[in-house]
């Protein structure tokens, strides 16, 4: 089976920097593919993507290396199953906060005796090869959301899952279910040390951390903190800083 | 019926910066309305976008007021009057090397008896206004491309072609067409010639000349030399662009 | 954040007359955006329209100042949270049996610490405004439909759901719940008596009551009864209509 | 090859009622098939369609015995073979102004020897049936628009065109080409004349008169007067006539 | 209402063999018209189609008489109620494991009072006729998915589930759940067993029991043992071996 | 830039065996690649598959080394100038029966100064590479389609323009032209001979011969003969071809 590049990543320590593919056009996913990215997630929750554009997504990244995530919308094993067969090689789960729901969630991303996937993976087989069958499992990762305080009641019990790979953290949600406002970089005390509580739980428990950041700066210093796998904004935002930055450069000139 | 806006810049002697959206969803093109460009073109020639996403563009951006425009593929009446029909303020029409081209393109703009568009505007009246018949000729723009040697030949026959309102320099095609490789800011000295030869022949003949940059800076200074209408690169470029200083930003903390 | 111009009638007690789109076209969206509708509905749940359709739909009729509400396909976070990251300013929800039900529709729609629904409103934001997290909670309708003889005999423990804004009944399956045939202006007792029950229940717990009316006399006739947004058959059966009114006029003179 | 009913209606002198399909739905077009019409034109020139709906939307209708037509953006052999190898029974072809057009026109929808249609019939067999080869020639309509003074002017040399079927009036660009507003049924004399004199054509020529109508009334009267094809509007402009009748009939007992 | 011919098939006591559609394509869906398939069925669980595509594919297959079923992701009620709003003549439901599950599953395609379908049958209407409401819930097929060790043990359970029409094996899953490899046709014993354990059971509780074969050969085992609806393999892998087939005798005389 | 493997083959004189890409789906195309096809050719002529189909076919097809071509609906600059900017490393055109179509239709794959091709080449410089100015006029192979009785009569005159690397018989219309029926497998002698006269004049004119075959046994004897480029009927066919395989196996058993 084609390797998972993160858990290579992962194994040497590394820290991943991961895209985020919120526009529902294979041409922008193409285009992405220039900028130096160590993965790529296709976000199906808030970015108001279809399936077909996620599919085809999907199937014109597979010309690349990069390992290939969805997030789900919801913990619902028929997104997941299909997100995995189209060739996902990692799902990111909104949401998970407690035992059960990230139980449920890691289930259906394995096959039996483990899990409860459903066989039939297109894209699994075409793209990852014809040993899916037996190292899918192990080569599949799970990335359960923490961003709720019941999450973080229950980070313990979420994280001792057995089969998660790893959790990833929402800070504009958790910060709202602490009581804040939206916001990446901690604006607020209890949200900082809220990160701290999740990544040290994380360590404790072996499985990576990562986290959804507002700039470049941000996730250079999650990274240093010890995220291993930081999503820089999504790809529209970066297209409207791109033309900012360039309409600015044009205004300088024209009215300098 | 609706203003167009880059009409009433060009009456100010303002250079309009104009958005190049070559992705396939109107999802960016809603996105790119956080940018402050004064006018957005779809590319139909190289941009590979299809024709539906195209117009779900063109209804998305119709929530603001900056004009809108297409370029078709090449000088076919069906392209140019499907796209004014789909409320398109403007057409940019690739490869007008003849007083020939110019007029048939021009002609298939215009409503009778100036030209030979046929009426059926759904887009143009729900968008541009119940009056759409009487204003239509006046208020939609022709731009033609200058980008062959040929052209240059016949630029005073071309740009004298009544009812133009502008030609657009597509300056790695004149590169080309000149025996350079393809190149936005001029290179190569005879390309840097051809440049202001059409700027001249704009001025003398009243029409308004743009062109197509390759970054913010070389649209400010074709700005600052009389171009009123500088697309800097196009959506996927940008979004690249900011992509890359955001994983910049990113691994200079990292490595740094 | 823009207004909600469905509570601005409520406030002033004026009974909404509601389009019911279920053609998968943003172009017949926008084509119905030239009829004097209050507010437009899209329904994800009978009408085989697809999310993306849906998605393009949101963005065209955004042009207007009409509020835009989606039916989902059933009590499931992922469908409504969708609906409003995509800017609908209001949810039906189906089959809302149970006070249970109800808390868990309505929770869907609300940021905590009221409600569950994560964030990212990408057109919430563009569409309603940067003020979208401290407003959208009180701007967004929640409308639990009404339509079985469980949800009657719940009908108070239904309404009384804190941040239930209104509901909607469901003439058909509320008839066929009762065991009679599909029928929307009531001909059976029990169905008539249903209407007159919710309608009562709905101005005891001060919530607005809607419905899906089959004609334009009913729902003249159910906005002098008290409902406030009502909903006129859907845009293929008007389309049909206007179709068979065309081709009655045609043919009596052909015949006549 | 399956009976081509526009023909054998026109045997009988029959005037057909037409339905014009500008929605790029094939749920509107199957919903379309609730009413009485005796045929299905898709427009491909003003209705925005592409041609993927058209496609499905030709699939769709294909499950009623009506014949279905299209109307090109141009007279372009790539639109035309197309639109035929996708099930079409007829062409509507616009602006065709001069003999030279209409024999491309028809050349491009005859196989040789009688001219110069490619083979590849892809919906023409499964929908059409195995005698394609042999009966296409005679089944498939050619229709060409006469809506220029030009094509007035060479009405018999267009009319007397070998192969052709019939002609199609195109009011709006008609009275436009004779220097007046768009009209359907004529306010202007000269476009009334024209009328005449264009029906006197094809009935001297033998070839069905068709025209596109503003109302059933006007598709009344002109069956009456001769013509045998006769459209009435378009399904967007029905779906609001039907959609304004519904709210006047609420908004009259509300208000009444 | 329409006849659903496998009923008709089963009352004979013939085996029917049923193509599975997963391409995400109409034009393929209308290409396998052209083979004598006894029904269609549209996988939304393992294929990656998408909703669009699935409605244009049943759209078109409408031409034909014979039943259109479709696979649903899950036992999801939202997926259920669509795919038979859109015309399906029937559901097969993954992952049936116990009588809930089978209740939940029978409960969502059958109208009140034996099930809690919600009325809105846009295409079962005009697709099925106008006394739908009366003959659906005896004309739709609910076909339950046993592919697990718990479903084998609650196989009385499941079968004796009023209103459930048959049972669907899914050889695949069964196989790694009884702890053994994806298979077909039974490798290691105990998949066979099951197989005539689940059939024994069918015959005993009168239900028809259908299973998933790997090839033509397998089908006519399957049959031949008492199974009546048996699917060879999809249309992806036919066409592979049609290339396959094809390719080997053009190599054959290149090479021979 | 990326090797053009055709190019390769030919160089070594074998003979390829083409793939016929007709229906409109990424994950037809994609599973397509499971087979041993030499090159794969998206047919937008007479297989009724829309752009953006053709467009995620071509990115899901990169995936692999294989060739992709694009046999275009006519000889039109924007239609062939597109296809290029998507990647395709090859065009086919139809129907070139003058030396003046065939300069127009190699012209138009040619930057300057052989050709007048636009730059702007998207996918042509993702999946070609960053060389692609200087090398793509080297690496686009242009097949021109002989089909007529006139082509066979200019097939010198053809054959020798330059920048032509080869031709493509389409023998369904050749017959037709000639007079005769549509055939694969030349069932007339006029129609063998043709094959020879143009087989012939590829080798004196050093330019490939390609040709559409209708079974792989055709293909065989085709290549034998000399020809270099056989495709074996389309996509949709081999399917229905497997689909026909694999029913008569099951009948046979059920039956037997």
């Amino acid at each position: 089976m084609r390797e998972n590049k993160l858990k290579t990543m992962w194994a040497e320590d590394k820290g991943a920097l991961n895209c985020w593919l919120n526009m529902d056009s294979s041409l922008a996913a193409e285009a992405m593919m220039a900028a130096d990215w160590d993965s790529y997630t296709i976000d199906m929750q808030h970015s108001l993507v279809d399936w077909h554009s996620a599919l085809t997504m999907l199937q014109t990244l597979s010309q690349g290396d990069k390992p290939l995530l969805m997030r789900v919308p919801w913990l619902d094993p028929a997104w997941i199953m299909r997100a995995l067969d189209a060739g996902a090689y990692g799902i990111v789960c909104p949401m998970i906060n407690t035992r059960d729901d990230c139980e449920a969630f890691v289930g259906a991303c394995r096959y039996a005796p483990v899990g409860y996937r459903s066989w039939g993976p297109v894209r699994g087989l075409s793209y990852g090869g014809p040993d899916y069958f037996h190292k899918a499992n192990e080569t599949i990762l799970t990335l359960a959301m923490i961003e709720t305080r019941e999450a973080l009641e229950n980070v313990d019990a979420i994280m001792s899952t057995p089969g998660l790979d790893g959790i990833y953290v929402g800070p504009n949600d958790l910060a709202i279910s602490l009581g804040y406002e939206p916001q990446y970089m901690p604006k607020d005390a209890e949200v900082a040390e809220a990160f701290d509580t999740i990544l040290d739980a994380a360590k404790r428990h072996n499985v990576v951390a990562g986290i959804h950041c507002g700039s470049g700066e941000m996730a250079g210093e999650m990274t240093k903190k010890g995220f291993r796998f930081c999503t820089i904004l999504g790809a529209t935002r970066l297209m409207v800083m791109g033309a900012n930055d360039a309409l600015g450069a044009a205004r300088n000139i024209i009215n300098g």
